[in-house]
């Protein structure tokens, strides 16, 4: 295992204040020849839904014996405990709070490890940032080739949860959501091909989409596709359905955001 | 050819997802030993022009043999080619829209290539994060190595705008153009001293500056020389005339923005 | 001293444009070696005091002998001095308007030089950009192992100034100030527990704080102590008391932000 094992940064730490540079600090203090790459430090605060679709949509990128640190953390100094999870080619330091469900999902071989060998942390531990004094310090020396058992014993009792599926609401309708709205504003809501393959298989199913403001009925294969100021669908990268517009914001056009309900109805091939 | 070469990232994919981090994962994957910095990635949405500002002003102070990856590009999916671009001593990974163009017309030799040797991308290609599947992958083999004339065709075709200049607009009246507004809220114009000489040559020339409510008749050799709440001009760092103020943000006391027509007109010497 | 040693950047240049990928170019330039890592470039624009608090959080968690590039600078181009600082463990390259303050204030052995010799600048020097022209090209020379003395002459009438301390306002009352709102809405005040050693030493003692729209009685040790919509107080990991909400913003529920007059009075034990 080289010591120059690379470490990722998901966090809703922003990047306005010292926070991140601070994690950085201290990981570079116990390992100088880490490499450390930011995936995203813009999570909505204290979101662990958001967390954990980012982290989701980009940890299978790196390379193998990546380290993924994911630090949302609204129960910092509370009961949630730090874990240390062994997921497919990759390890993950997190808060046990669910932030890795969506990996869960998608890795079959898990282990995960409650980090209880407090010699690792930076001390005094404070109540307010274990980003800082524990989470940093734990992916560090993972980055130096200490064990995952040495941090703790293993659990099954994890926490985790079910991303939102969309839901029946008929014979040919469904309602879902949407996930997030990206700095493009398109909408990515949380319909997938597995979920309503009829319109993705190119049997020309027509179908009517709705967020917001906007009624789509059009899927294009690229943003580009689209006329200027038209709304319409695209199956965009993250595998999520999007509603999107061609150099311009969905969400603004359809007056739709985060959290807002999406219903999809088929009205025939 | 060494396997550290730099690659640098000047794109509009923003900073609260994980696109960069996906793209870098996708560089790092392919090549461990690459060093990623970046210029920006908060070029305005879709914004071409923007991006090709943003590269112009930064390629020429990297190391040589330095990677830019400029990725905006709001036609992904289309007709739009990927192009590889040796220009003097630098290299540059894009798509063909124009992104380069204020690299074009500094670089006086420049080859173009048309990327088309797709065992080089990341399969399956999306048609809507060619950062991810096509440019990310490019910038990485040419890090390692690949000669550029393994990726396609050299062509001379490519797509270049002209950066919008002053025009005049009376013997001694020129309009021009806010291009970017900074941080800061200097309005940075398109006006240099190639354009108008006289305002910057020493020679006292007086001269009126107006954009959006501001009215400008002094020029300074830094920010601090003006007074509060003074709107002056300065040449600015980016070889352009800025409107600006001391401590202040310019934008906000004109109620100017990226672009408002601004006009000049000489008044004596 | 290793070729590689560390540099951090502390700055107000944002993340929208250009220029601290211009800096990191310069750098990279004279010592393709160089470690760079952000501690924020999200400095309040032209504001010292903010710039002071990012680096004095932050400077100490790094590698001994890591070179802290600070440049919140808007007396670009006047009469202010750059200055390289030697302060316990660490360099520091900054312009000398205070904004190294507070890490004077906790290094008791400090040596601070006047830059003065130009042929390390990177030239033409520039009136309106010395992070790039200036600052830069020292601490990469410095990271190069280029010894500080070889920079200018010591001095020691270099800015200061002390950082604002709560005031008495009554025998058991004092005013304060918000120091910063950070990303998740907590007010940072001034007051440390040896201001007020009384709330903080376990003693029960009673009090009322107040900010803003916000009276607050309640001091816990964790953001996740408070119930939903509470308005509460904790010590954050800065070393400041700060008026906090359970996954929520003090800021926005105070209606108080950075500046804001803070009041404490004790009411009983």
């Amino acid at each position: 295992m080289p010591a120059q094992r690379m470490i990722t940064f998901t966090t809703d730490f922003g990047l306005t204040e010292h926070y991140v540079g601070v994690m950085k600090g201290v990981v570079y203090s116990i390992n100088p020849a880490a490499q450390l790459v930011d995936i995203t430090n813009a999570v909505q605060s204290f979101d662990i839904l958001d967390g954990a679709i980012a982290i989701a949509q980009a940890y299978s990128y790196f390379p193998k014996d990546t380290i993924h640190l994911v630090v949302v953390d609204p129960g910092v100094g509370g009961q949630r405990r730090p874990i240390v999870v062994n997921a497919g080619q990759y390890m993950f330091v997190a808060p046990d709070n669910g932030v890795l469900s969506l990996v869960y999902e998608r890795e079959e071989r898990i282990s995960v490890r409650h980090i209880t060998s407090e010699h690792y942390f930076r001390q005094p531990v404070s109540n307010t940032f274990h980003g800082r004094d524990v989470f940093a310090p734990v992916a560090a020396y993972l980055s130096k080739g200490v064990d995952a058992v040495k941090f703790g014993e293993e659990i099954n009792d994890y926490a985790r949860f079910t991303a939102p599926k969309p839901k029946a609401a008929g014979p040919n309708s469904w309602k879902g959501v949407v996930l997030k709205t990206d700095k493009f504003g398109n909408l990515i809501t949380n319909i997938t091909p597995n979920d309503i393959p009829q319109i993705f298989d190119g049997s020309s199913q027509s179908f009517k989409l709705t967020a917001g403001k906007a009624e789509v009925s059009k899927l294009y294969s690229s943003y580009s596709a689209g006329s200027p100021g038209e709304i319409f669908a695209v199956l965009g990268s993250t595998g999520f359905l999007e509603i999107s517009a061609n150099k311009g914001s969905a969400a603004r056009l359809a007056a739709a955001d985060r959290g807002s309900e999406v219903t999809l109805v088929l009205t025939g091939a």
